[in-house]
C-alpha cells in the first residue's frame, strides 16, 4: 500500500507559496502522532480551494510551518444529504458527527424534540470530531453544524426544494428503499434530501402526526428491530448515499 | 409512550411455569439499572422458543428469580446477512458487534487478513455486547460469533449458495446498490448473503485479486470517501437490509 500523506484541514486560503502556521493540535498530530518532520509532505484542504500538497518547513512540539506547493485536487460541488438529528449523550453524538461526515453528510442540524433529554450540544467538540473525520476520509469540505433549534421551528427555515425523510419507528413509514426509489422516479434525478432521526425513545405521537403533515416530509421505516437512535441515523444516511447519493 | 418491559436473553428453555434464576449481571441490570422489583414484568428470549413474559418473584442485589407466564411472540425464521470482518481495535470491534446485531446480522465471522493488526478477539466480551444489543433491539436470536480464522481458509467452509459481497476500496467494485439490485434480479428473490469488510488500511492487492476470483464473491463499492473499516461494515449491512433484506 502506498501510504497517503497526512491530511489537514486549515482555515487559511490555499495557493502556491503560501505559508501555513500549524496550531498546537496540528503540530502534535503531524509531529507526534504521524511522526512527520521537516521535509515531509502533507495534504491540505480548507473547504474552498480544493486540496494542496505542502512541505513541512519546520516542526516543533507545539508549532510548525508548512509551505504549499501545488494543487492536487479541484474543489468540487458536493450535494450531500443533510442530517437533522436529536442530540444524544456525548459518545453517541460524537459517533453521529464522525460517521455522518465520513458518509458525506453536507450539513448537521441538531433539533430538540419532546423526548430529547440532552438540551444542548458542545458544538466546538463536535466540530473537532467533524474535522478529524473529514481529514481521514478525504473529503474536501466540513459539514457545518447548525445551532440547535426546536423541532417545531424547522419548517420556518426549511428550503422549499429539499425533501425531509423522517425515520418513523411506529412502523407506519414505507421501507426506506421504496421511499428513496419513488423520490428518484418522481423527480427524474436525485433530489436535495435530508434525514431526520429522533432521540432515544423516538418521536412523540404528536410529533409524528405533525411530521406527517409537513409538505416536505416523508416517513421512512428501517425494519422491525428497535435501532438505537445513532444506528438509525447512520443506517439511513448509508441508504441515501447508496440509492440516490454519490455512491451511485 | 407505553414503556416496554426490560428484555433478557437467557439460556434456559422457555415454557409456562418455568422458573429462571438470574445471573449476578442480570440481577444487577434488572434491579439496579432498570429498578425492577418483585412483581415486575420481564420479557425473555433464548433464541429458540420465541419471546415469553415473566414475573419477578424475588430480587436481590446479585440474585433473583423469575417465573414464566405466557408466550408473547413465536420464534420466527431469520435469514439475515452474515458479516465477515477483519477484527479491529477493541472499541471498533464492539461497535461492529453491537450495530450488526441491531441491523439483524445472522452471524459474525472474524477473519484475519494481511493487514489485520489485531490478531485475536475477545469472543466473550463481544458476546456480551451482542446479548445486550439483541435484548435492546427486540430480536429473538443472537448472531453466533465464529472463531477467528485466516481469510484464506474462508472458501473451505463456505456454503455453496451464499453470495459474498466484499467491500472493495480500490474503486473497482460496482456501486453497492447496483450489486444488490442485480443479485435480486438474477435470482428472482433475495439470496443468502454475506458482507466482507476489511481491516484499517484495507485488503492487500493480492487479497483483492484472490477475492475477485472466488466463485461466490462480488466486489462492491461505497463511494469515493475513505470510510473507516467499521463504518463501511455497518453501512453495507444497512444497504443489504434496505435493498434485499428484512427492511423491504
Amino acid at each position: 500500500m502506498k501510504s497517503r500523506p497526512p491530511r489537514l484541514f486549515v482555515e487559511s486560503p490555499l495557493k502556491a507559496g503560501v505559508v501555513v502556521q500549524l496550531t498546537a493540535a496540528q503540530a502534535h498530530y503531524l509531529g507526534t502522532v504521524m511522526r512527520a518532520g521537516a521535509g515531509g509532505g502533507v495534504a491540505l484542504f480548507n473547504g474552498r480551494d480544493g486540496e494542496w500538497s505542502a512541505v513541512i518547513e519546520s516542526m516543533g512540539k507545539k508549532t510548525g510551518r508548512l509551505r504549499l506547493s501545488a494543487q492536487t485536487r479541484n474543489q468540487e460541488p458536493e450535494s450531500g444529504v443533510w442530517l437533522v438529528f436529536a442530540p444524544l449523550r456525548k459518545a453517541a453524538c460524537r459517533f453521529i458527527a464522525e460517521k455522518a461526515t465520513e458518509l458525506g453528510a453536507a450539513r448537521l442540524i441538531p433539533v430538540l424534540t419532546a423526548r430529547t433529554h440532552v438540551r444542548g450540544i458542545n458544538t466546538e467538540r463536535l466540530r473537532a470530531t467533524v474535522v478529524e473525520a473529514a481529514e481521514q476520509c478525504g473529503r474536501l469540505t466540513l459539514p457545518p453544524i447548525a445551532p440547535a433549534a426546536a423541532l417545531a421551528d424547522l419548517p420556518g427555515q426549511w428550503p422549499a426544494t429539499r425533501e425531509l425523510l423522517f425515520l418513523d419507528e411506529s412502523g407506519k413509514g414505507a421501507p426506506i428503499a421504496e421511499v428513496l426509489a419513488s423520490m428518484k422516479k418522481t423527480k427524474g434525478k436525485a433530489v436535495p434530501l435530508a434525514v431526520l432521526s429522533g432521540p432515544e425513545g423516538g418521536f412523540s405521537a404528536a410529533e409524528l402526526d405533525w411530521l406527517r403533515k409537513l409538505p416536505f416530509s416523508t416517513a421512512a421505516g428501517l425494519g422491525k428491530r428497535i435501532l438505537r437512535a445513532e444506528t438509525a441515523a447512520i443506517a439511513a444516511l448509508a441508504c441515501c448515499q447508496a440509492l440516490v447519493g454519490d455512491w451511485t
